[in-house]
């Protein structure tokens, strides 16, 4: 039995939700509106949920005009549709260290939830005014991941690494100018943080980020909630 | 009460279990020998365990006499005494794409071990003989979480990372020559996958691989082991 | 006698047919549409046959305006014109890893094919879902040539650069974003494959892999159909 | 039934030959001296031919003491055994640019001759007096296929990329200083030269340009000689 | 005395003609178009002459509307006023690789033009077809000094520079894509080149190679003409 | 008492003023014209004084509409607000290297002057005409800081570093082109140079530059006029 | 009357500490024993004092041997002798991340000591414990310059530089190793930080830090002690 | 009649001097003592003259047994023997900015006397201490040719690139460390200066820069001295 489907200009990975725990996910970007709104629907009628990412103005009105019960998350650049099979004990907590990276800080959150969790998230608490980060202490040391958004130098990665037990997965950003290379600075930086804890994902990407946090919180469910 | 202790030379962050889970580990590399030794000391008696990372010969040689329970993984570069207060439930498997990646690999092995984690390895796995690897398919699924250490390309992230519903740790390694750039080309490519369940740490950092696995795995036995 | 001819803003390669066995081609990028249109004509009417590859919408309108048997491939940016002067035998593979990647993967299939090649394609097999590569397996190792066309990391080169014993030739590509940094990534990551048989064109050169293809595939044919 | 051997601290290939047309090839830097005889040794016996490069003088007088028809070509850094099952058809040109890029040209030039190539050496023609490249315009030209092996700005590749109708594989050598950024400027200047025909290896990759040359070949062989 | 004048957002180096040779000559890039009216305006009314490089379209018309007498360099993107006060003995002779290299050599020659040099011009003489250089051996060998443009690898530089005795100057151009890096590549590789006599100015830098050109034929001015 | 204040999409640092002796400045590039209103109008109330860079026209428009008293830099992209506590004796020099950077340096001036400090300019005193610097030697000597913005290679910060016994902050711009890396190289070379005193802050930051030569400034004040 | 000394194999810049406040100060690396003694000699008589940095074991031997009165800080690298013509009051603090910078952090303290500074050093004190560093936020907000010597990704810069009112100077290390690339990344996310504060020096310079701090310092003194 | 001679290992241009005025050189990095040998004594027998560079001790101190009359410069690491055919009229000037740069230096000036120029130096005369270069203005700006060689940022060369009407050949060195990158950073900032009368050649290139200079004075002695 095949374990993908082909929609000719794709190769729909079918077998991907009993795989990996989630339906394939699409990347928007370079993708056509038509293209993204068929691989949509066939995966909304596949596995009665689907995820795009990256996606454009244009994109997401047309699926939200086909799928009216899909729901647009502009600033997380996002269209997500149905429910996740189950909701994952505990909660996975969203930091970033400026207005500038909520964006790819929502499109973390947002594919957690999408994906199961339970997410929080604690805003513009960059290193620069460290008080702000040491009142939120008790929150983040209670969460069960911790997702770091960082533009700029991302020293906040280092920072909330050395205050935790649980991983920690850094997204640097694009913000900043000059010599932040447009996010190569810091996930360098984050890459060789002084702080043991950290894994660290591309630039801008959110979504890797959630998908992560979600695959530990999955683990947890699956070996406490699965007989 | 202090948090930690003024040894001159360095400040020992006594509190570090406390918060972390484990104590503080002494990266060898830039070190003396009695700085070394002295910090080993010190961190043996406040814990009754300690862990030497990249450590020279004569480094280990000198600890090991001074502390004769204390053993010295030659391939691993690593000194290593006492037993984890636990040991977690669930494996964490290690992979790596070549016989130059084994140091690595074995480094976030004896890593995560010191920590309380179950270990299995599977060595030698590289994509270019890609059927090595599918013949491990099933152990690799059933491991909580997985580490893939490879130099070269480190193309086998990606096809890793595409195999599982856990997370993937990726480890790019200094194994390679010319384009390979000292491991940068690897640490890009591992940071770029096209497989989405994937975070990378720095080249050659075996420890920050084992200490994230080990963040995981400590993090289902608390929830699950504590009352 | 002179192996050129001069057009005044440029000195067309007459001979380069004899030498190397196909017509200069045109790189329409940077050039206006009367130069295109002007040097397309002349090769036209000197070899009866012309190509020209990155072409703008403008370009290739008013080229087929003029010449009505050409014709404009789109998604590979390209206009084609006239039939190559034997057909090899054998197939060349053209593979690319997602969607993304058509656009460069079409533009080696049609160079192949206007130089002489038959060619086979299989797109969207990047190895994040193994299985959709390897449900190929046979087809890969049938053909005479492969290319394989893919941007991220292009870990799919070093897939297939393991399964077969003929030479693959591997293109990089433009998608992708952050660490992928424009296609330098996986062009970096192809040139250090831990696979033997790959070499590589530049990022997004669909044409110089068509191009080396078709010189393999030329090199059977003399050999074998030349008295 | 198994594809490969275990052999402890590595996993022999031994379906390569079968699927490549080759034997897998031992990559001598990186390994004990130990590591690469028992490989070599446990080759010699599976397939009674063996291959190692990047040998250092003492895994090569290792190897030979033990396998005394085994000969260590120096200048090549590589230790060869046993003959190849077939010798193909035609030649493979092997051209370098310096005296210093000869040790490269050899590891490609033996690499193919082991494969089963009749190999044509021409060495010192780099650009900067064409009249020698030039002097040997006829036998260039003759080849099956054509190696440049080149240094400093690697601008012998275009040259005779230009001048061929048969496929062109670039070596950038590490011979250079300043600028030439230890072969990253040669492996970037071939990658986007102004000739069609070619195709690039990694820096002082001399092996896998050699590796592909007997893949051209190879093919040209079982379609011709096999019924 | 002051050798310079103050006119508010610039201080004009009125002394230069005197020191160098040449008056102060404008980068049109980044100025606004006011500036560079200003600019060029009290230059022709201290020299008699102006110079105005990297000129918008906007920019040219205004100054050519108020300055009938100048004119409009279009493909060099440059502004010229007034005739040099002499005509040096001898040809500089500009060479380029393809037709999109042009603009940039066009602003070479028509800067070593305004500062007193007969120029000579050779366009698209790229290697990849050799014998198209080889048929101007000739005039390249009698020019005193070449100026090579060349985008791409920038080959053209190395086999010009090794078939005369007098001093090349190499431009790398930004025309090219991928491992090109927006003309880092060849510059790179025109600075680590094989043939001694080539010194390099920066990525587009018509103006920079004309300005040096006139430099070494003014000495031979000035050392022969001058009593 | 809490350090700051919870505006929703950010967290304002009210503890500033009294911590770093200024409030905290707004980074109005990447955030709306709503986000940015909404802070410098917080600011104003809390502060009695704000300070905007980077400011869009609209945004600088749309806050000047509703705080009259507020005053629009154009050159300097920056919007501000009130006047400093106290104004600093001594001056602050800045230099800038040609009219394209004046930009940068109208946002260093600005920023300082709005922090309490008077502040000199000499604008256009590049190292091609040598001579204009020296001319204005004294005035260099005489500052208590002195603020160096230059583009192209930078080297104005190293012969001012090398004529004064006052610190020296160079910013590097983003004015040049080609080998100038979009102002990485100037950065580089500053932040290499042969003069002692010399640091450096990030391309383009004006704002880093006054910032850094208020603190000097007010260490001073600070130091002599308080009790 | 000439400013400066002309030695045969250097130029001494006599006049440098009437200029500048300090006597030329000789860097030691790449000059032979004999150069440095015989410039470290004649500016012991020129200004009675002088200092060496970056001197080998055997250069400060011979040094030390012919000055009695001279100094070796084996740790820093450094040879002194003499005693600064005043003392600054107020302190200059030098905080380090880890032990391995603590050379670096010596260099710069006592440069600054050498120069006329009070220094107070807090080493080990790097953010993954971030409780070490916050129990000298009193230290650190006192002091009149701040000086912060790190490797790793340099976070330590960021936090400091939002904690006080004072000129932060940040000096990267070569402590690390990978995605560190030898200090290039913590040089580059110290320059985009963001806290305002900070500026750079060159990775490793201790030196050009104290000499930072020294001027500011310095200033301090001239304008409050001075007639 | 061949214009090129085969020695084995090398293929002797024995043309060059007819064609560029000026024998093969030999590089002797990379050589063995005997290939060097072999060539310096073919060279010296054809052409009566030869010039190594690049020689270890135990190159030269075998070059210099074998052939009295030649002799080693140390400093510049080069051998040379033999008289030019013609002392071309006029000075070239080799500048160095610090002690450090001698070396590089040094080759230059010997290689342009071997060529037949007669060299003047002024060594040490950094930006750092501006006057010290200001004093020699005159002999700089009476120069035929300068060559400026500095490393750190090779500011040099910008400051006597805007004080002459001459051609100036800058060498950027590698002397420095961490931002200087090996002598990139100098290289770029050189090739992006603000002085248009720059060209630049490859890092520690002194022999280019000679042969370049030399190249000039041949065209003026040639021009001036032939019928």
């Amino acid at each position: 039995m095949s374990t993908f489907e082909d929609m000719g200009f794709c190769k729909l990975d079918t077998d991907r939700e009993q795989r990996t725990g989630n339906p394939e996910v699409i990347f928007g970007q370079g993708k056509t509106v038509e293209q993204a709104l068929a691989i949509f629907g066939r995966l909304a009628q596949v596995h009665g949920r689907a995820l795009l990412t990256r996606a454009s103005a244009e994109m997401a009105e047309r699926i939200c005009a086909v799928f009216p019960e899909a729901s647009h998350v502009e600033e997380a650049r996002l269209v997500r549709l149905g429910a996740p099979p189950a909701v994952f004990s505990g909660t996975v907590l969203v930091l970033c260290g400026g207005t500038g990276d909520i964006p790819v800080a929502e499109e973390a959150a947002c594919t957690a939830e999408w994906m199961g969790c339970a997410v929080q998230r604690i805003y513009d608490v960059g290193v620069a005014g460290i008080d702000r980060l040491l009142s939120y202490r008790q929150q983040i040391q209670e969460a069960n991941v911790i997702i770091v958004v960082a533009g700029m130098e991302g020293a906040l990665a280092s920072v909330v690494g050395g205050m935790v037990r649980r991983p920690v997965i850094a997204v640097p950003t694009s913000v900043g100018y000059g010599a932040h290379l447009h996010g190569v600075t810091p996930m360098l930086a984050m890459m060789t943080s002084c702080a043991a804890g950290v894994s660290v994902v591309n630039i801008d990407n959110g979504f890797g980020a959630g998908y992560n946090a979600a695959a530990i919180q999955r683990l947890l469910f699956e070996k406490t909630s699965l007989p």
